[in-house]
């Protein structure tokens, strides 16, 4: 095991020297592409002096001493020539008197008021480019105006790096391709690796090879890999089988045909990379869990990609933001923490998401990556970080900040948001509603969604402001009354009618998180019919959504949760409906006049998004959008009914 | 004529609603296009319970109260079952036991010293996504991470906009294309601005479709329009005819076939541009000079290929600099500037360069563009302006300024830079030796290049530097001794022997701009051999180059220039030696021990690039890279001979 600055000391000290071939291609389609050569011009621009203005070309020496007094006469043909402009100077003038400024006197004179100096109006040979100049040196990247310049240059063809060549081998005898995800069966996974390498490579300006898939065999993946050493591949990439397990050949096979240079890095994702050469090419072993083989395609191939035509990468945009969240990390371990970002009260927060590899979502939601280096033991809430942007900078002001529970209709909103400006982004990290209260306290968020009952009052939200915002002002906007139930096998095999039937020994409950809004109304329930959570199979498993209630039903690992009726609806489960709730957005008063909260805050008082939200079902949005109350951070300055 | 904000609205007015086709396409080949429509998933991820760890499924109750002192013990096929890392767990279990923490008792029995909590090392259904969520509003551009995700979630084809199609019709009679360079004669303009706008439509994610040209013919464009107009394009280009010339015939085509809704706009450049409508479709007729027509797309067509496809187009990239020369401009009048930038002593300096709009180098030579708006009567010397970056950000700390007298062995080192460090640019601008020192002085150039000869006692440079450069440190290095003399048309037609000929009324002389080292050298001259000035035809002709002068006397239009020997051998002029020159590099003090110059000194002293230069022709390299003197401010702290 290596470290991160360890593992890329030996790589690029073995790789760092290779390079593509080189072609050489029509400058037309040359954009993108990386000089192996200087370029000179072959031609001056422009190539002959020629009239920069409509007009009348003439000997300067000719004007000297015209005016208003002593006007100067040219004979036409002879001391004066009419030229348009683009036209080549006739021999012996050396500028051109603008039209305006001419005039006739006859079909053969003219006449000028005041002197031309030599040179004026006229396009000089060489003006732009001298031939035999350097256009552009060794190992520059072109761009659109590049191509303009050569083939003004009279330059048709140049001599570039041809693109790197990536090879990229699937291997898994569990893993069938994308087109049959449909049928997969328990056990089977479903290659997308392949396709988001293969996208970083072609951001890259290389070429991407994807292959087959070859099942866990020793001898298929040396075959594999043989065949992507002998092919025209500058790169070639086994994914995954990398770690060591007793079905991960790769190293093995990697160490008969070559030699493994590197076999496990210390950063987090990404372990369990293997770095290679074989027959003078570079082989590296990713690992499967997606983010992980994402992280160890930019450290080791990405920069690669670029040094195989002699350039460094373009470096990651990155910003400075705020840490909302004590980050712990091992020492010696190079940690890539995804985060969301948004601008909240003038600081630019960083917020944590999941950590886990497996979680490709972790990484297409997240707005930025914090990298923890190996030498320190994590990082406290508030520090200072430098995080790496994932979306364009100029966003950044664009995100909006959503922390706590989720309801389906947030998705909508963020599309409806994205409809409105494609800039505009809802970030959400789902903690529940109390945990959206203590991000709003910590001025981590724009606003949070929130839906606690009040088990002494009946009252939704107001005494949990009154207790955790002190000194926070918050609005509370509704965004509509739902139906909490309970989510039942389609059909109802168990019979189960309500709240009383979890408690029969043949029926398996899934919990919800303490601190979210449905576990409160569920231990409420509970206690207005006199029952206790004792007797309740299950009671003690929790999930942290609606929808990942749904999906244990669904998938026959319980036979009841309570969640919202649209999440039973979106997985085709029965509902017996318990209670309706009040679910509404609190937005921080920093946050109120807030462009992106405007934009929300129409489109949630919409008729268009009120009645999308009513057709997922369970939802009554008859005062969507209404302000439920205005808290200053002490007192009620505004409040409605319960 | 319309100000850049008028024209925009009226344009975004009319334009801003149209939108591309849908189209269904791949997931997998989906980098980069933007959704239609909400994506949401079609199955969870992972879709089913998977062990993430090797080991034995469990059912977590069965093990609770396992300790060292009271192991439990599970049969193996009965309570515990052996699963390798994303096999589904067996019916009834929920928890995983790592291979490490077991220990086999006998083949069918298994012993275990602490509890499994449930879920443990489990990957449970829909953990990283629940079959039904959001997984892409609309209107999101797709990255390789999004590609994946889809696939994971059972997505393989999804709805995006079209790829925006552009129709570029170039038009002019004198217009050639690029392939007939080489035979252009004078008055014919080759045909590149096609291939930039073409670049710049890839660039935003667009088609571009390249027509032939068609001559300046108000049929032949009506023809070409009505073609566009009927064709798949969305937008179509003519370029050029736009302005109100004899032969300009593009407004009153559009205005025949439909509707002209801006026919010039006050930017410079770019001003005679015309927006209009022909049967629903946007054309825009774009001016003829290539920074023109760049400036022009860049206002009018790039926002829209993106709100074709409903989204803002990215922001270009900006800096914070200090402008390092006063720039007139005219009110009312949006000016686009083009300047090179270098962190000189901690400040970012944005340095002006060409403002012609003909001159395609002013563009691809430049590191910015500095827009000056209308409302704003220039900008003074030392103001702090907001420069739109042509290159990386990162790569501003990696551009060497270089201002001053230009000497060809200056590009060798551009390149010889940029192969040793891709991110190294050299930015230059040729000023004469003079304008060098004034540079320096004002802290806005990293080294000057300087040849000047002090005609009293016959060295160079020191006595500048004396009285130029009082307070400002400098070190002085010699780059090489060069050979300067007259430059004469290849075979001596005129018979010059040497400068005395230059009197002789048939010989036409080029001369060099005053400041310029050439120009002292050639005033020295001819003071040495008490001749003057008077006699010679041409004196008040000057060029601002060596290649400059070079050209004039290949193009015939003089006989004779002094310039450097190299200049001769571009250009295969013959040569007659003159005198020989001390060319020195003369570097603040505080850019001395930056690493680009330190790269630089060690590229000058290296055998390669001595032995380059010399291969030029008139250089002398045994001295390339010495310390000729080091100037503090005030005095002389060391100082070489003559």
């Amino acid at each position: 095991m290596k470290t991160l600055p360890e593992a890329r000391e030996i790589w690029v000290g073995r790789t760092g020297s290779l390079r593509t071939a080189e072609e050489t291609i029509d400058v037309s389609s040359g954009l993108g592409r990386i000089t192996t050569r200087p370029v000179t011009a072959l031609r001056s621009v422009p190539h002959y002096h020629g009239a920069a203005m409509d007009g009348y070309a003439v000997r300067a020496t000719d004007t000297y001493g015209a005016s208003d007094t002593t006007p100067i006469r040219l004979r036409v043909g002879e001391s004066a020539y009419a030229v348009d402009t683009g036209d080549p100077l006739p021999e012996g003038s050396d500028a051109v008197i603008m039209i305006e400024n001419v005039e006739g006197v006859s079909g053969s004179l003219i006449e000028i008021r005041s002197a031309a100096f030599p040179w004026q109006h006229v396009r000089k040979v060489g003006e732009d480019i001298v031939s035999g100049e350097l256009l552009l040196p060794q190992q520059h990247i072109l761009r659109p105006v590049d191509v303009g310049s050569l083939l003004a240059a009279g330059v048709l063809s140049i001599s570039v790096f041809a693109r790197p060549e990536l090879f990229i081998q699937p291997t898994g005898s569990e893993i069938i391709p994308a087109a049959r995800a449909a049928e997969a069966k328990p056990g089977e996974i479903v290659e997308f690796n392949g396709a988001i390498l293969g996208g970083m490579v072609e951001e890259c300006g290389g070429v991407a090879v994807l292959r087959d898939i070859v099942p866990d065999c020793y001898d298929s993946i040396k075959e594999a890999l043989r065949e992507g050493v002998e092919s025209s591949a500058d790169i070639i990439v086994i994914n995954a089988g990398s770690s060591a397990g007793s079905e991960d050949y790769t190293a093995s096979v990697i160490g008969e045909l070559g030699e493994v240079l590197v076999h496990g890095v210390a950063m987090m994702p990404g372990k369990p990379v293997i770095l290679a050469m074989v027959s003078g090419k570079p082989v590296v072993g990713i690992p499967g869990y997606p983010v992980s083989a994402i992280m160890a395609f930019e450290q080791f191939v990405r920069p690669l990609l670029y040094s195989l035509r002699a350039v460094q990468p373009p470096a990651f945009p990155t910003v400075s933001a705020t840490l909302g969240r004590k980050l712990p990390s091992k020492l010696g371990l190079e940690e890539f923490v995804r985060v969301i970002l948004g601008r909240v009260e003038d600081r630019l927060v960083a917020m944590p998401i999941s950590r886990g590899a497996g979680i490709i979502t972790s990484l297409s939601r997240a707005d930025g990556i914090l990298q923890i280096p190996q030498e320190q033991e994590g990082v406290d809430e508030g520090a200072e970080v430098e995080v790496r942007l994932l979306r364009p900078k100029d966003q950044l002001d664009c995100t909006l900040i959503m922390i706590g529970s989720h309801d389906n209709a947030i998705d909508l909103l963020a599309n409806e948001l994205k409809g409105r400006d494609s800039r505009v982004h809802l970030s959400s990290s789902n903690v529940g509603s109390l945990g959206g209260l203590l991000a709003l306290r910590r001025k981590q968020t724009h606003f949070a969604g929130s839906h606690l009952l009040d088990t002494q009052s009946g009252e939704y939200n107001y005494s949990y402001v009154e207790r955790y915002l002190k000194g926070t002002g918050v609005r509370l906007v509704q965004l509509a009354m739902r139906e909490q139930g309970l989510l039942i096998t389609k059909g109802n095999p168990k019979g189960i009618n309500g709240i009383n039937d979890l408690l029969r020994p043949d029926v398996t409950f899934i919990n919800r998180q303490g601190g979210s809004g449905t576990r409160v109304l569920f231990d409420y329930c509970l206690q207005q019919l006199g029952l206790s959570a004792e007797g309740i199979k299950g009671y003690d498993q929790e999930e942290f959504t609606h929808m990942s209630v749904a999906v244990r039903i669904s998938s026959g690992r319980a036979d009841a949760g309570m969640a919202i009726h649209s999440s039973a609806r979106a997985l085709n489960l029965d509902f017996i409906p318990i209670a309706r709730e009040r679910y509404d957005l609190l937005i921080a008063e920093s946050a109120w006049s807030d462009f992106k909260v405007r934009m929300a805050l129409d489109i949630i008082a919409s008729d268009s998004f009120r009645r999308k939200t009513a057709s997922m079902g369970g939802y009554d949005v008859s005062n969507s959008g209404m302000i439920m109350g205005i808290w200053d951070g002490a007192t009620w300055v505004e409040r409605s009914g319960g």
